[in-house]
């Protein structure tokens, strides 16, 4: 059976199309719909029933546009929500922790693994909780990096700040001899050379959303439910709460799609659950 | 939730521990419950509808035993019994093709992949249709392999006339410019150093009883049905419908499992279906 339906991709900013950018290239049969809820983040600091909040939003969104999948395409929104959507939603949701914790325990010969993220979500301890429920042998080395996000979104990503931030901020790592280490939130990718510099090229990093995406091949395959018709059904479509040019800046480069062009969208009034 | 019950693996032979193997790594806290069914392989030469049958015996077998998830992992039984044994059975039915093809689209750059596989996978067409499926861009130029199982279950994998006849059979690819070959047979691995030096350290070599690893795990955590106790519930155990100590010998080699043992079982009696 074909289904043509769109996937949904939700995220708190321009960090979920890291994971966009994966299903373009392994998926490309697949019409993508992409929220990005830059007006209100980062939801690292957030309490998590606000995460939650906001994450119903998008979802509910993307919901009326007819999705056969949600992808919550953000480790923070995958930590405080992705249980409470997976119950709720009569449509398969999918997170980024299990695949970025399945890969680590993959990759790892040391059974040392470092994982840095948001605030919530290194709070919420999902992370050492799915390595360790996987894999009890394993130790966890976990670290909250609440500068990262802020640089992405800012399109500084490049910059020599971006560099002295990370390189301070994962300097206690460097004693901790780990041999993989999971980037814990979407946005990371997007500081990968930077990150990659500061560990080492004997560390493993590993891309939650990219990992997210075999995830999504195998359920789209799993449930019957992959688009098998020549082309998309319907056009990929990107919306922002906060200002279209900016995420069009990030997203183009990134995406490496010259024509990219996002929606300027409100979120207040969708409902929370 | 906890589901302590084993996970059932099926092949023609000593092939499907080539998977099993990743899940020891990856899933340690899982059982694994095997059989191999060494008394009719090959399966690749046989007739369709005959291994389908043979599928229903080991699946039924292992059905018996209690398991709750199949993992077939053959890939001439995949393309002859999966879409069957995933529709009638009650528990969830994964095969080694979709993954082994979804894994090549990932890493092939220049859309041009090659499939090794039995003649019984070969004529199905499987992983072509399943590779089109997914990325209709790609050229998928296919060969069977006849002489490649019957190599690895007589222990001969190591030889030099593995080694003529890997280089003989794999002659023809050396001009298509692939940059990606799927082993579509889970008996290949065991030939994995003799192919890769054939066609050269560019081409990127898939492993489809490996990347299945990735979907029973990815199914475990969406269905809520992984083991979360601290260790396996009941210990592993090795079926063979051939001589225990030929398997023994390979699966220890293998595995390296020095401690390996395998139980001779008779699946003549089972229900086909």
């Amino acid at each position: 059976m074909s289904d043509e339906h769109a996937i949904g991709f939700m995220d708190s900013g321009v960090g979920g199309l890291t994971v966009v950018k994966q299903a373009l290239k392994q998926l490309p049969r697949e019409t993508v719909y992409f929220v990005g809820d830059q007006a209100r983040l980062p939801y690292g600091p957030r309490p998590t029933e606000q995460v939650r909040e906001f994450s119903w939003q998008m979802a509910n969104f993307l919901l009326r546009k007819k999705i056969k999948m949600l992808v919550i395409a953000c480790n923070t929104a995958t930590a405080a929500a992705l249980p409470d959507l997976k119950a709720k939603l009569p449509i398969p949701v999918i997170g980024v922790i299990a695949p970025g914790s399945r890969a680590a325990i993959k990759a790892s010969k040391s059974h040392r693994i470092g994982v840095i993220a948001t605030e919530g979500t290194i709070k919420s301890d999902a992370y050492r909780q799915a390595i360790l429920r996987q894999d009890p042998s394993v130790t966890v080395i976990s670290k909250a990096c609440p500068k990262f996000v802020p640089l992405v979104e800012s399109n500084e990503y490049h910059s020599a700040v971006a560099k002295r931030v990370v390189a301070a901020t994962l300097k206690d790592f460097k004693s901790q001899n780990i041999d993989t280490m999971v980037m814990g939130c979407t946005h990371y990718p997007l500081l990968r050379p930077l990150i990659q510099n500061v560990m080492g090229s004997h560390v493993t990093l590993i891309d939650s959303g990219a990992e997210t995406v075999n995830d999504v091949s195998s359920m789209l395959a799993y449930l019957d439910i992959a688009n098998t018709s020549a082309t998309k059904a319907y056009p990929d479509e990107y919306f922002t709460t906060g200002s279209p040019d900016q995420f069009t800046a990030i997203a183009a480069d990134w995406l490496e799609l010259p024509n990219f062009k996002a929606t300027h969208i409100d979120l207040g009034s969708e409902q929370n659950g």
